[in-house]
């Protein structure tokens, strides 16, 4: 079957994955019922997979193949973005196998074992393995280990390990360096794929087309034109059954250390010698190596915990009486951080960076903010808050970009006033986007790096939040605690205040 | 009556014109009746008139002051952009009168001078009186003389006296400035007002906002950036009943000379010290010093003539085959000249001016075409043709702007395809743009010449155009002819070749 989307110019790499099986460790989680499980149907469907794929899955439950086949199949067809075929869905779930285990027995790997060699036998997946660790980060360590002791971490047979794992890569600098240690000792950097999905989106891969593949952007895309910009991720949801995990992660940890800080990376970093595996890296932790929190941290962070409000026409409750919650945990919902970077390109343009849960709504946007023309020919009439260009590049939902600027409003006066221009990446493209894991969990299967952060940027985003983790903890020990902001609004008033003492204000996205 | 669109901020002048009285000559034409007299209702209809304001029409008819009035009632009815409402007509109509009388004849200013001293009496006009030529050029030497014997060109009284004239402005260099001539021996330059209607345009107006009222265009406004630039004026209508008036005349002098030629003045030019009077001016005098043809004429020109096709779903005539053309003219229908900026923002960037009759659609618009990224980094996935980016002011009609860039195509390869983004002025304000004319006429009352040509931009703009003209014309003595193009297209081959010989492309718009 030829591959729809394999270009015949391209001689670069084979786009349908080569033989191989997949391991889902917690796969009966809910990233894996309702991301990983739907993401590789449509891999499948779309013809990406190999026809001998082979998929296990791994839990504690005492299911055989077929239970975990009809799990499978309920998770596709709530989940799949793509239509359900029967004949792909057959031709997929042929390669299922489930194993029972925990994470800490040998028998359950000596099963896992077998299964995988068997696979290779029956369905010729050539020793080809990748382990996804869908489980708690704390078991990180043991599962590697169980892997290594059984032979299955490779380095040994005919075929690749690769070992997949989700944030949180730790919880600050130490704990990261210890986890990179942890999983380096048993895979190579080379076979550890970290997702961070927002890597995989349509809009953040689009950010470097629209630098550079254009002529129009970044003449003006550094500290001679931008004023600052501003990376947003907003959430209107709460806790959303994550108070167990959340309580002591807290939104810089969860949220700015990853997806806000690889935003970042994009953002701010030089033009690739290509986009070969490892040049996007290269100019990602220049970045990073160059970024540093603006002090002093009192005036230049912001923490906050939403409290009870209303959000889509119903109350809703504040953070301290979630279920399951801490009723005196210090926690962020809300965090906001402002930051250098310092290179030729953006040495005085401050980068703030803002997360939030029950905020007012569910966006996430960066926005370069220009400066004001140097001079106005246009006397009184021009507003002073006019005039402030800027282009804003829509992650999510509504992908797509916007451009403010001024114009002309009609009739007999020079009165200039800001308008919005829009792209609309859905309407302008008949294609549908993949969903993010299937982006991601192609490219690992294809041994394509480039989306996926290594341990260096892992830890030099560690490196650049600890001072502002170990400030609020510092405040903490004092007495201190995040400042209330009203769910359905847009944080704390201490986040005002941090833009308000330049001048500045933060987007109203 | 509080004036709606005073703003208090605005110190520099009075919006409402000051008390006057209007004379059309020619008033019973089509741009009269079409045009001036609706657009002269607008503005009363707005508040925007003196309450006494008086509105002579002179035309050789017998008419009486009621039967004028009927002819503007309907003229109003059917033309004006703003509702009918009969207090607001009734009030301006009071000021309404009728001269008969020939261009030659003294009688007939006698009967004008009269006229014009009774309405300042009785409607407080104080002297201030403007004559809108609104008749052949041929005529305005006979009319201007006629004026100043009759002392009504001004300089004695204690008003003020300005005078209107309507392109053409001369055929060439020398009989443009013959005309200034005449003109500036009766009325000093300041008080002559030439319209222009391109530069009452609200989108032209807003080129000005856009540029020099914000921080993201002007940057990349550049020869360092722009790769050349295409100002179209396409019509999709023939002759449109103006054979006598075209033939000899012809697109270049019809269109290039005056509305293309401002429009590039517009584009190339510096920023203004102030949107004061004159010094929009100085700036495009500057443009136009330096502005020259690109030789040799034979490469970089193309005229043609239209031939029989299908418009509007509908078989045309050629050119030739007009009522009331002649069968062997030359006169072009289209023309499209490329003209170099010597300047050191423009030098080496190639402007391209196009306008023609029976093209594929209406449409005027300026489009700066940029320079492909130095480099991409996308390997073999980035087809050739993209990443030309475009920005382009659409003047006409779809007011807006469109930014063309490329953008990522969804999917697992770095495809890049070519995209627009549209800003919609009509759309962005709820303000409606009032009609070209309307802010003319009013500037000319106010004494506003910020909007029309001077003289010496008139004389610039022929003695860029006169060697194109002198090179088709020594063609046509060697038995050349204008190239045939199909009614309905985009003109004539030699016109594609112009532009395939540096390898660019006019756009299709």
């Amino acid at each position: 079957m030829a591959n729809p989307l394999r270009d015949p110019r391209d001689t670069r790499m084979p786009l349908i994955a080569g033989p191989c099986a997949a391991v889902i460790f917690g796969v009966t989680g809910d990233l894996s019922r309702k991301k990983l499980l739907p993401a590789i149907y449509d891999l499948a469907n779309r013809g990406l997979l190999p026809p001998g794929f082979g998929l296990v899955g791994f839990a504690r439950r005492d299911w055989s193949d077929a239970d975990f086949t009809q799990f499978a199949h309920d998770a596709v067809t709530a989940h799949a973005r793509t239509p359900f075929r029967q004949e792909a869905w057959e031709r997929l779930a042929e390669g299922f196998r489930f194993v029972s285990g925990s994470f800490a027995e040998d028998a359950g790997y000596d099963r896992l074992t077998d299964t995988l060699a068997a696979l290779d036998t029956e369905r010729g997946t050539g020793g080809n393995h990748a382990f996804y660790l869908s489980i708690p980060p704390s078991a990180f360590p043991l599962v590697c280990e169980k892997l290594s002791a059984s032979g299955l971490a490779g380095g040994d047979g005919p075929g690749w390990s690769r070992v997949v794992i989700e944030k949180p890569f730790g919880h600050d600098l130490a704990s990261a360096e210890s986890l990179n240690g942890v999983l380096n000792a048993v895979f190579p950097e080379s076979s550890v794929f970290r997702i961070d999905h927002y890597l995989g989106k349509e809009t953040v891969q689009n950010l470097l087309a629209l630098r550079f593949a254009n002529q129009l952007f970044e003449p003006v895309w550094n500290a001679n034109h931008i004023d600052h910009v501003q990376i947003t991720m907003a959430e209107d949801i709460g806790l959303d059954g994550r108070a167990g995990y959340y309580d002591g992660i807290g939104a810089a940890r969860d949220v700015i250390q990853n997806h806000l800080l690889q935003l970042l990376a994009l953002t701010a970093m030089e033009e690739p010698v290509s986009f070969s595996p490892g040049a996007l890296q290269t100019e990602k932790i220049k970045v990073l190596s160059a970024a540093r929190l603006i002090e002093p941290l009192a005036d230049n962070s912001a923490r906050g915990q939403y409290t009870a409000g209303w959000q889509g026409g119903r109350p809703v409750v504040g953070l301290l009486a979630e279920d399951g919650f801490s009723a005196t945990s210090t926690t962020e919902t809300f965090a906001a951080i402002a930051l250098e970077v310092n290179t030729r390109r953006w040495a005085g343009v401050p980068f703030y960076l803002r997360t939030g849960k029950r905020l007012g709504r569910r966006v996430t946007e960066i926005a370069l903010v220009f400066k004001r023309a140097p001079h106005l020919p246009f006397d009184s009439l021009v507003d002073t808050d006019i005039g402030k260009n800027a282009l804003v590049i829509r992650v999510q939902p509504d992908e797509g970009i916007t451009l403010r600027f001024g114009s002309k409003v009609p009739g007999h006066l020079m009165e200039v006033r800001d308008v919005n221009m829009d792209f609309s990446y859905g309407a302008a493209f008949a294609e549908e986007s993949p969903e993010a894991y299937e982006r991601l969990i192609l490219d690992m299967l294809l041994g394509e790096p480039s989306l996926f952060p290594v341990n260096r940027e892992v830890e030099l985003s560690w490196r650049i939040l600890d001072p502002v983790l170990a400030h609020w903890a510092e405040a903490d020990a004092a007495g201190g605690r995040p400042d209330p902001y009203q769910a359905g609004g847009w944080g704390p008033a201490s986040a005002v205040a941090m833009l308000a003492r330049t001048g500045r204000e933060w987007r109203r996205p």
